[in-house]
């Protein structure tokens, strides 16, 4: 039994790690990976926070090149947390992405869903309308950093 | 005289490192993200690449959503090659990309030009097309790399 349990086990394993390893050759890549499209998708955000916070003056075109980029970027890291992409590299990744899947899964798709409105708002030319998604789109970040990020 | 052409050189670097220096408030970060930028292009032309050497099984759509994403990234990185971020961080940009530097921007320029080929390719669901495409395309990464990058 331990041992047909074992290989059950084994199977949902490989079933499981499957497409995270199809995609990286090492928990190190996925890290990188996640990092990287994270990093650039901050960058962009942190632009259009400058704007929404009066630090830099108020750019229609360039407000709506960075929300496309947030857009794009949103959608990237997630694949990367895969089985076995909780340990190696220099992450800050909290064992809850993995033991609360579901709830990290949810906050993930809230933030590709914020930012595709922040596309919608930066379209319209008001800065009102970008301060207002700007603010539930960082309010998903906080959340997910909030219980999935070490600090 | 002396004192006046050093003028007229800081008024051009100050002009040349607005741009940089408005995106970026250090080196380290224009370095960072340049790179973040170029691992998540790398990551996703590597998927296509598998494809086209017949690694992994030709897939249509998931070789659309790869060369959309290369064609993203590829617009990114260059903007954060400003004055002065040739050193800071880990970086492995050659002195060339500020010395040569309109040879640097031709060879970003032509890359961007081949992703957006790429995607073109992508959508016609024929390997073939995407082979030619995604060799053009590595084409520019390397002439660029051979150029502008060290080891």
């Amino acid at each position: 039994m331990k041992t047909l349990a074992s290989l059950a086990g084994a199977a949902v394993l490989i079933a499981l790690s499957a497409p995270a390893s199809a995609q990286f050759a090492k928990p190190e890549d996925a890290i990188k990976y996640r990092q990287s499209a994270l990093s650039v998708m901050g960058t962009h955000f942190g632009r259009l926070g400058e704007m929404v916070k009066g630090k830099v003056p108020f750019d229609a075109k360039a407000a709506q090149d960075n929300a496309a980029v947030v857009a794009e970027m949103a959608k990237l890291p997630w694949a990367a947390f895969g089985p076995g992409t909780d340990k190696g590299g220099n992450t800050k990744a909290k064992p809850e992405i993995w033991t609360e899947h579901a709830k990290f899964k949810a906050g993930s798709d809230k933030l590709i869903a914020e930012a595709d409105k922040l596309v919608v708002a930066s379209k319209t030319g008001n800065l009102d309308a970008l301060k207002t998604s700007f603010s539930a789109t960082a309010d998903t970040c906080k959340s997910c950093h909030d219980g999935f990020k070490n600090k």
